[in-house]
């Protein structure tokens, strides 16, 4: 044909850098060697958790200890919350279908919309918001006061805030008490504390309940461990992976194909309430 | 209208059991309380690693300290490989239009193919039919023939062999090393070191060099620990997870949006080859 | 670093074309052209129907007359079945997480898993297995009753086959009366209907009533218009994927966000039935 | 267990409405019945185009024989552009793992991020921005000046303009031709040809080559005819739908499974260019 094809617009649309090719900085591979960031792959298996290696490929550096901690607490903090998430079941309503698990793991994802887990880059980006203002010479305080009055004046509740179940969230407390036991309480997790005491004043001044809810204490505690924004919804994202597997799994175990999902109609028949054995430290 | 809708039919359609409840036995949510398998998720935060509690929400029970070792290596052993397989692709591809995050995880997800990631699946079901021939009185060593000798007579590696840039995979060599060091080496492992066996046996006789690869690796331990064939493929998927993320990432923090990507025309440039500290045993 | 990238190893392994290139054979973009199997998509627009667009650019020419009408009313017949199938379950339950609208249609689109949507591709390759039969000397009548006494045996109904609600599917009557009309009926509408025939002999033996459905009309008429065989899942996918925005759109306007959607809760509140205008031949 | 599920807590936090149950109005099920907005599908079935049912499934009623045609138009018009674009990387980056047709189409549709196919959407909003200028008093030239001084001051193209390759898009101007042929021409779309004109003064004076592109025709039509914000994106979806299909196919039929797509480096060898036979008017 006459008319020549998209290759040599395109060739002239995109100017090349000095050596001709675009970069990147994560992994490196040659015959028989995997370097994640430097580290042969083979040599960090068996000495390094999942975790510590999650935090070396996004952030570039090994975490020192405590925070390979606090980064398996977080990680673990969100693995499931049961059949009622609708990313449960977008996956299960998949499953039902005999579609491949991956399929039903996608579609579980697809559902983080801007309610349901998105909250975490949005309370991040909240709480950069507030930390702005104390540069600019606003206590914590007077920060926490603004950004709720923010929230409050369009009837929104504050991102990383209020819960349709929890009227504490449980999750939320224990990552606190851990960031504060392992030293790693930054500015954001002030903040965020700060900004549940004046949803607190607000609340005995006879405004609703809106408890801190994990979300918020991962954002908080995400943005204090240096993470970008958006990286902030991914650890949330690889916190619920396993669940939305379990749940297709069972799914598809447990039920016929092409059945239609009830949320509201279904019960738990699995173990009963029981404790860690004392050796799990 | 005078014609009904669907919902009479259906309700007929779907006799209930006693109580009239569909069942789920993973995680009991109540105000205030998370129980994953019975363990409340705060007290798992803290004290289990990541991989620790993917296991119990999978398989039901608390892993021995042995078992969560190995499977915190096997979960690093596929965290990344570079810009090159086309789950990486799919995901920069979306990332280049602004698409969020998870979008672009899920389009990397949903290239977990047959041919790629969906190995683990195909290998965890071609070992089992090798344990078959051995429990109807096959010698490993005879099984293993008979394994090779199926493939190789439709032309096709078996699941699990062979590697487009790796001539022997380190971290199949390291998660083999790991589950002989931990006393987690099952039947599965034997036979699919019987396959190898086997291949190089043909090898030495004018074959194709086909080493074992990760997936192989990944599939036989994993079998060998007890996980249903489908959820060999969700470890993978939980493994590689975070390289998706890190990879969209990249792309939007370094490279201008909707650009055209060539997997081919890159240079890693990121931190030089290096050790990891003696601390980290 | 000293050890190479992965670019010159792929390079070597992927030995190229005389010219270089790969190829397309669907579009060519020059500046300000667009050619679509060779046609300026410019002229195309306001000449061809959708569907005849659709013809042109999966089959490489243009469709008689004829044939466009019967893709149109293939492309309608599947246009929506409501609230219960999983597909739209799985676009809602995304679309209440504030998610893009594109997310809700690719988690539906994800459902079309081998059990809703997949049994087109299914009874294609059924069919066709029945048409090698025929090749080899059987009448239609005996390949029809072999191939349904192979599903029998296995205790399955045939792909094509069925329905959760309807006991006499109106899209497949509509498809294959236009079929007949349009002077398209080929060896695989004829084939089904035999296939039919044999189902109903079987159910006045005290059989089940299996009746054919849409999916199955679709597969023999697609199989008979030329489509390949993973086409035929594809036609169903563009039919219905309108059904999924809908879906996808009316639960935002009119539900609050985060709820929980039982497919069995609902009621119809449209239009009440009505009939197409004469004007509409 | 002690502790209650879920179940009870979320029944009350969801007030049902008197009759208890949610509100569809897009399609009833009945046995052997389906209407869509009432009429009954086989009715629709080879009396409607597919773009007729789809206006009627979407926004309620038939479309009076103009609109339909416009909409065949607007359909066609974004079907395929070639090997380039990032949603059909994204689609022949999963094909080529051997994952399911359906699988490689939703990680395309899931590249439909705001940079790419999101801009119908948001030009439908910048018009609607403006024609509240119109209504507040401004004239078209007036609001089209100040839309387009909004987007200079912060160095963006207006949405809808602009394209990569084509310096005059020929589907933008088929559309406008057809809309004044057809007399469908609305406010949206005098509005956009007056930011034709403000942008084509500001070029007269040293500005960028900035033409109108088809995101912003579809736009501009769509909003004219009364498509929600949201469904504006939708129809996009719909027409480029069988182009992520034939790519999809495609990309397996001519192509080895596990290849690097490298989408500068392809050639056309399709049909040659060619023109539509006289009797398709």
């Amino acid at each position: 044909m006459a008319r020549g094809t998209v290759t040599d617009v395109e060739r002239r649309s995109h100017p090349r850098t000095p050596d001709g090719r675009w970069k990147t900085a994560l992994t490196s591979i040659a015959p028989n060697a995997i370097l994640i960031r430097g580290y042969p792959v083979d040599e960090m298996m068996g000495r390094l958790s999942f975790a510590d290696a999650v935090y070396l490929l996004l952030m570039g550096e090994l975490p020192p200890p405590a925070i390979g901690r606090m980064l398996n607490a977080v990680l673990v903090s969100s693995l499931d919350h049961g059949v009622t998430p609708p990313s449960t079941l977008a996956a299960r309503n998949v499953a039902t279908t005999g579609a491949p698990l991956k399929d039903c793991v996608a579609a579980g994802i697809l559902a983080f919309g801007p309610h349901h887990g998105g909250d975490v880059e949005s309370c991040m980006r909240y709480l950069d918001r507030g930390l702005t203002m104390v540069r600019g010479g606003d206590s914590l305080k007077q920060a926490a006061e603004k950004l709720v009055e923010d929230c409050v004046r369009v009837g929104q509740t504050p991102p990383g805030f209020g819960h349709r179940f929890h009227t504490r969230d449980p999750r939320a407390t224990r990552l606190f008490q851990l960031a504060m036991e392992l030293e790693l309480e930054g500015e954001h997790v002030q903040l965020i504390r700060a900004i549940e005491r004046a949803l607190t004043r607000r609340e005995q001044a006879g405004g609703p309940h809106t408890p801190v809810n994990v979300d918020g204490a991962i954002a908080a505690i995400s943005a204090d461990l240096g993470f970008a924004h958006e990286l902030g919804n991914a650890i949330f994202l690889i916190s619920r992976l396993p669940g939305l597997i379990a749940h297709a799994h069972e799914e598809r175990l447990r039920n016929p194909p092409m059945r239609q999902i009830d949320p509201k109609d279904h019960n738990y028949d699995g173990a009963a309430e029981r404790r860690l054995p004392e050796g799990r430290k």
